[in-house]
């Protein structure tokens, strides 16, 4: 073949998720003859993060340092706390700007079938939190399968003694969304939880 | 926001082609959460490709070295070159392992609507390879398009001098597909350039 470092790295690049050897192919030719040097930044920003990117000590999000952004800011709401599965789900929830408070990141949810269980996602280090830093209230935002939800319920279960207000986010159809094509859970679901309207 | 690193290097994910940020953001995430010592091997490997290969100085393409394997391969042909448009083609042809001779990349086509003229495409360094190397038979392996067709003709009219075999590859309908989906362009082609069967 042509040139061993660049078979490799086409080989390299199978791992990204969704990247078959064609893509990845197009990926390095596409980089090679056009991008090189925002090729080069990309090698030395990935090397940085997969060398220097930890999890946060308090809410498990990714962070550079050892306590992240969000809990180290001062201006946050620290009397929520919002229980997600992963980080991407922080990042989503932060660009909709529609929470301040803190947050805590499970990396993952409870799967009897994959041999993970509550402890696994370490549900004592939310506890030791919410003994010492005394929130008013707690979001469960796992998603709506049923492995997230069985996991908000058995995290409910866990929080009862703090006497604390648990709430979870609403689920229902989706904003700009037709009901037309929405499936059946969703819409049993949505009417199941359906608000009163008030006039004000 | 959350980590400055995580989100640089999402960033710097978009610059591969069909990569939008919703990508890059999972590609980033997986990558830390699953793979990062794939990571960190994808991004030493990226940047060494970046940094290191270069056009072979005989047939222009990607390589590790001056001159590329196939070009310093003795037990290729060396009667026989093929001209194509992209590197990406070399691989494409050495992997289906018809063909065994010398290649010539153009890195591109003509085009004059972006500029391009035959000169650019270092047409000279073909002729005077065809002048020391002595080819018996030049391959047109250009792209069946437009530009691809143009290109192939100049080099067809720049190789008369030269008193050789010049070839293009078959353009017809692709093996493994189905006449009935094929457009109007190519099974018109696939009929003009229809060969005899001959019963041997």
């Amino acid at each position: 073949m042509l040139s061993k470092s660049v078979e490799q790295l086409i080989k390299s690049f199978t791992v990204l998720p969704g990247v078959g050897t064609k893509t990845a192919q197009r990926m390095v030719f596409y980089l090679l003859k056009r991008h090189r040097k925002a090729g080069c930044e990309l090698a030395n920003n990935l090397l940085h993060v997969m060398q220097n990117v930890g999890e946060c000590e308090q809410c498990r999000c990714y962070s550079d340092d050892k306590i992240c952004k969000i809990c180290s800011d001062n201006f946050r709401d620290v009397t929520q706390v919002c229980i997600v599965e992963s980080p991407a789900d922080v990042f989503v929830i932060e660009s909709s700007g529609g929470y301040r408070g803190k947050y805590f990141v499970l990396h993952g949810c409870v799967s009897p079938f994959d041999g993970i269980g509550i402890e696994d996602l370490k549900i004592n280090l939310l506890l030791n939190q919410i003994k010492e830093l005394k929130f008013d209230e707690v979001i469960i935002a796992t998603n709506p399968t049923l492995e997230g939800e069985a996991t908000g319920i058995l995290i409910h279960e866990y929080l009862k003694p703090y006497n604390l207000k648990v709430t979870k986010i609403a689920h229902g159809v989706p904003f700009g969304s037709e009901i037309e094509y929405m499936d059946n859970s969703t819409i049993g679901r949505a009417l199941m939880a359906r608000t009163l309207i008030t006039s004000e």
